[in-house]
């Protein structure tokens, strides 16, 4: 990703940084047993190891530096949020589910190994991910603690992702209005990135008031996100993108491309781009990553 | 449950009001929205709701009641345990994995709504649990909360009852000797039922040596209640059991009483349970409920 053309070298810097430090600590968490769970944690390893943008880490990296966080503790924060994401992906290829068989340019797990493994790779990420959380070692302060799990709990449940994923599902096929679009990306996808943003600032002891224009730049960039992602399914091709592409369409799902055209939708993931940098007005220097992955959300072609 | 000759009155009594409170406790968490997520929340009440002994809850509570806990603060905590006990149950029935039909008297929820909605049903539940765990109602204290937290989610995963069911999955069809038939029993059961005796202790703000000897306690009752189990399923009814039985020989599961043979293991079971209630020598009446507990656990025809 480092030395693409156009991207930022802070940004660069940091999606590698961030990148190379998930992967480590993933590795670390995820020791091979001499037993026969070996299968199970290998496929664990399969999916979290060595992939993917580590956008919503490097969101809790970002948000955290606003506030002088430890990065240590930031990086265990989002590489928690990151098994989250990780763990709604292997469900998500299943064939129950979205059948796919490729993820991040690799056999999905439950081709690499077999569905049952793969219900129980993306179960044991759930836990660890609350496991890595409730550690002393990503924050002193068991307060912080507790609420971190509470956040990232909320965002990941039935009130948040897999709440959107539910209204994903039931849309297939549907003519959903614009409202209710946006309504089901916000849970699928917007409310893990909000919850990557707002850990930054639970590690940061900011008080809930002092949170509202990170909330905003998390929700403008969600949807900018998934605007993007969408983008990328209608019109990108599939090396780039690591898994198979035009498959929304194929599935008849609901996405804001369909509803409004491509230019359009371009445009409107520009705008909110440009909304998410102006919550950070307040922010100097410190809040340049910030703004560097909300134009990066919008411009990546994978 | 109530009034079936034989059971001790205390414990009738206990494992009712446990019953009610983790009924009334799912109702309150998960009321129907008014969208498409109403489905994922019909799915996890009917898993949630209205079955099952309560037995990891009941033991939260009487092992709370060894430290004078608010009672609403280890049912709370009992539910979140729970949460994740059904949320394995859902995917453990899976056509993937045991691919069940019934489940306490039920079709299963992924005969009673589909596949895909089984498996975020069960993802969601896992993520309730966590969020319960990090509510302040649960406990005022940040340092329990975090701890709770913790030690459910370490009992959860890969170290704990995923890996159990890892190592049950690739045991099938093999002959395993005693001891890898009880470790991978301890890790698939073993490992929640401990959590909950644990979390009871937890609340009560125990330090970790003060708890060693529920921990022996609650490893005796786990590998009774797994031979129980294994008992009720080789010679049990289907009616009474509300699931299919007989099915683990016809799966070439391995169990301790395919290996060693009805007699020897109900009498494995009663000494360990007659173990478990000598683990509490140092405690008076009010540890009667968990010693009623380890005999109910043997005892129990379902």
């Amino acid at each position: 990703m480092t030395g693409r053309p156009g991207i930022d070298p802070l940004l660069a810097a940091a999606l590698a940084r961030t990148g190379e430090g998930v992967d480590a600590l993933f590795d670390a968490l995820l020791p091979v047993p001499d037993d026969d769970r070996a299968r199970l944690i290998r496929a664990m390893r399969h999916a979290a190891i060595g992939g993917g943008k580590r956008l919503r880490p490097l969101l809790t990296v970002a948000s955290a530096e606003l506030f002088g966080v430890d990065p240590h503790h930031a990086l265990r924060a989002g590489t928690a949020i990151e098994a989250i994401h990780v763990y709604s992906l292997i469900h998500d290829d299943l064939p129950c589910m979205d059948d796919d068989d490729m993820r991040r340019g690799k056999p999905t797990v439950h081709r690499a190994f077999d569905e049952a493994t793969a219900v129980l790779a993306g179960d044991a990420l759930q836990s660890l991910a609350f496991e890595i959380l409730a550690d002393p070692e990503t924050s002193g302060d068991p307060f912080v603690r507790a609420e971190l799990v509470g956040v990232l709990a909320q965002a990941s449940g039935a009130g948040g992702m897999c709440g959107g994923q539910m209204l994903d599902i039931a849309g297939e096929g549907q003519s959903l209005d614009m409202p209710a679009i946006v309504r089901m990306q916000q849970l699928k996808t917007g409310a893990l990135l909000s919850a990557a943003v707002e850990m930054g600032a639970v590690l940061g002891k900011v008080p809930a008031e002092g949170r509202v224009h990170l909330r905003g730049y998390a929700r403008d960039i969600g949807l900018a996100f998934q605007i993007a992602d969408d983008l990328i399914d209608h019109a990108g091709d599939a090396a780039a993108a690591g898994k198979a592409v035009g498959k929304d369409a194929a599935a008849g799902k609901q996405t804001l491309v369909a509803a409004v055209g491509e230019a359009r939708a371009r445009e409107q993931a520009a705008m909110l781009a440009d909304q998410a940098v102006a919550h950070l007005s307040a922010h100097g220097h410190e809040a340049d990553l910030l703004r560097a992955i909300a134009r990066y959300v919008v411009e990546r072609d994978r």
